[in-house]
């Protein structure tokens, strides 16, 4: 007989009922953070509540590092802000920012009460950068030391500290000379090898460093072309402010593309999990969804200008959807090369031209094929040639427009500063639908009498 | 007078006139990973190869580092063997055995023959294995020594072999015992702090390490709970084989994402370029196109079974689009979450009921608004609250059933081993289209003199 295993969910629920703290810490030691994430997010909120209050701050910080930034935000406001705050104090302080960013006005003040004056500080420090500039990803957690200090006190003082040391895997300590101005770096190795009387200014290196204000775009670039796991930060006259791990920025990068695929995908605000309450899921999709529907009725209202030729030739309401699908699907196939090519860097607001260019070939020749494959079935299925020959010149005329939108909307959108993810579908569909419907029942009114002269 | 910044490929084309290799090098050095890669990008074939023959093999081989793939593969294919092995033999071996698997058998060879043997046994290692399990993402970078060898010696060789050691920051070595046997692990820093007589038996940490059979998902979650910026990989005799870099691993679960959206919005295989040649980007993009074509005339036809009602009401041709597209709207929404949540680990094929149950609840709290919506503008726009009732009825069901489908299919598909990213766009819009013109259609067949009455 085969045992059907039991849910990891239902076996948290079992340990919450038998009240044993421990057994549920142990249970959850063993998951991985993704099987934890899995877990937690089939618990309701109360459970969910127990559960952080029963588990070591520690192990419950661990946990939080798997969950998106936003539902992080929304557990922790339904917590006490006492556990709340204990396990925040957990976090490295990168982390710390990215979730209390997502608390409202009073959770957060309540939490922050809990806390350390030294994180409360550091927490509203990092808060007041936006995300996704080098002062919002960087951590406080560093080692910098004035460069006179020997290099033997900075053993000594890293073995006292080695708790934070662990902490960070950190490879680096910074020099600074008098108000903390950044003087080079030294890495770890170098000071224990160095006799025990140099000093930092003789071991240093000069540092690469970013200011505060460095976009994520600009970061990911740095940690291109520089083989270093940390970066640090500086203000505009060159004193340390902390430091932005290599990780952290790859973590933002690919939040960011995920977040843009699914705002293309019509997700607003480009985060969505089941576990959400379903009002705020609703909204989101709705709200997109709504604009939509609005942009497809203008689109469609062509269609009604139409009336006559179609009640002359029913059968031009079939391809109606087909043209409106496939232009849409061809113009989506340029939008995402285009947003591909955007992230990557290969093209900008000068290379316009260029995508149009490149994307007009694919438009012709795509256009071409898909049109003669709909016109033959068009022909051969209901009788009459010219019936295709509408149909297909329709959709390959409207296949080159589609590429050609689908291709350049995106970079436009860019340097407007509109986002691209989001604007880029609705704006495709809505302007193909449109030209589409006008092309295949405008060259059907024209040639209505070969049409119905079947 | 303002001065038009010169494009920096019209700068290469200058260097290459002049014939100036020192001058094109030092161009190409202060040009950052990004712009090197949109640069090329903009040469033409020939163009390419005079820069690569060159350049100095090791800049290529920094440049190639921001190449995708199979552009790289392209690019390498076009070079004269030599050229190209001089570049690949720069490169760290788990990015060699990735661009010297998108070469034909040929080139491979004729690529190989210039390459060192210990080169080649290695790259024929790695090609061996599949891109995404951890044989094919290791490296043969890694320094294992036996476990009775002294400290001393250990840093000795260190010391000689420096170069390596730059090249991989190396923070681990790997202590083995006869055969290879992989016994445990000891960091740089723990080498160079152990008396010297200390020998590697007595410094050692027991090692985590992954069998090379080891899929990328799993060595995902791996590094997510292992603070190791690099994970030793094994045989089933627990021999050591190789190392898998944290970075390694994260960068080709970004890929893979990025292939993904590519792959869901029709760019078969999941990677385009526009400096591709036209008739690759073409091909790819027409084979989606193609099958999507003929769904969208299977769907389409149940609207041809329905010619008399339309010939009765003909605006209803304008409602068939919206649903259609709008049913696509929502539907694609829930693939969207699902396909995250699939990522993140938070859904798997037991969930199916549970992804479904959140969704219908989505699908009428939406369907809802938007029927209600699109039918009230029916009727105010027609004069026909009978024809809002049919259009908004329509499109309410057909948004629980589109969400539905979208919400499961991917989960489906996936347990299936078919490409969720692939399969769930066409399997979801044909089943919504035909569902869609039926209910809208065939409602309206059953209500035709409330609709014609006015």
């Amino acid at each position: 007989m085969q045992v059907k295993e039991r849910n990891t969910w239902e076996v948290l629920r079992d340990h919450l009922a038998e009240g044993d703290s421990t057994a549920l810490n142990e249970y959850l030691s063993e998951l991985s953070g993704e099987e934890s994430l899995r877990a937690l997010m089939r618990l309701d909120a109360d459970e969910q509540q127990l559960i952080f209050a029963r588990m070591t701050p520690e192990s419950a910080a661990d946990v939080f590092e798997f969950i998106p930034d936003e539902s992080a935000g929304d557990l922790l406001g339904e917590l006490s802000p006492e556990v709340a705050a204990s396990i925040i104090s957990e976090m490295p302080s990168d982390e710390q920012a990215d979730v209390l960013s997502e608390l409202d006005d009073e959770e957060l003040e309540d939490i922050l009460s809990y806390m350390d004056d030294e994180d409360v500080i550091e927490a509203r420090e990092l808060m007041a950068y936006d995300d996704d500039v080098a002062g919002g990803l960087m951590m406080k957690e560093y080692f910098s030391y004035p460069k006179t200090y020997r290099a033997s006190s900075v053993l000594r003082d890293l073995a006292d500290r080695e708790e934070e040391y662990e902490l960070n895997h950190v490879l680096y300590i910074y020099v600074t000379s008098r108000g903390g101005i950044l003087q080079g770096v030294a890495r770890i190795r170098d000071i224990i090898v160095a006799p025990s009387k140099a000093r930092l200014a003789d071991i240093l290196h000069p540092a690469e460093a970013v200011v505060d204000t460095t976009k994520l775009d600009e970061l990911e670039n740095f940690f291109d072309d520089h083989s270093i796991s940390a970066v640090p930060v500086v203000d505009e006259r060159n004193r340390i402010l902390g430091v932005v791990r290599r990780r952290a920025v790859y973590d933002a990068v690919a939040e960011r593309a995920d977040a843009d695929h699914l705002k293309s995908q019509g997700i607003v605000g480009g985060e969505e999990l089941r576990s959400m309450p379903t009002i705020v899921r609703s909204r989101r999709r709705l709200s997109w969804l709504s604009v939509n529907v609005l942009l497809n009725i203008i689109a469609a209202s062509v269609i009604a200008q139409f009336q006559d030729t179609l009640s002359a030739v029913i059968i031009l309401a079939v391809f109606l959807p087909i043209i409106s699908d496939m232009s849409g699907c061809s113009g989506n196939q340029a939008v995402a090369v285009s947003m591909r090519e955007l992230s990557l860097g290969i093209i900008k607001r000068a290379d316009l031209f260029y995508v149009w260019r490149k994307e007009v070939v694919i438009g012709i020749v795509n256009g071409a094929a898909l049109g003669l494959l709909i016109a033959v079935i068009a022909w051969v299925w209901q009788g009459n040639g010219w019936l295709g020959l509408v149909v297909g010149m329709a959709l390959a005329i409207n296949t080159v427009l589609a590429v050609s939108i689908g291709g350049t909307v995106p970079v436009i959108l860019k340097s407007l500063k509109v986002d691209p993810a989001v604007a880029s579908g609705p704006i495709l569909t809505t302007i193909t639908d449109m030209c589409g419907f006008f092309l295949l029942l405008g060259t059907a009114s024209l040639m209505l009498p070969l049409l119905t002269g079947v």
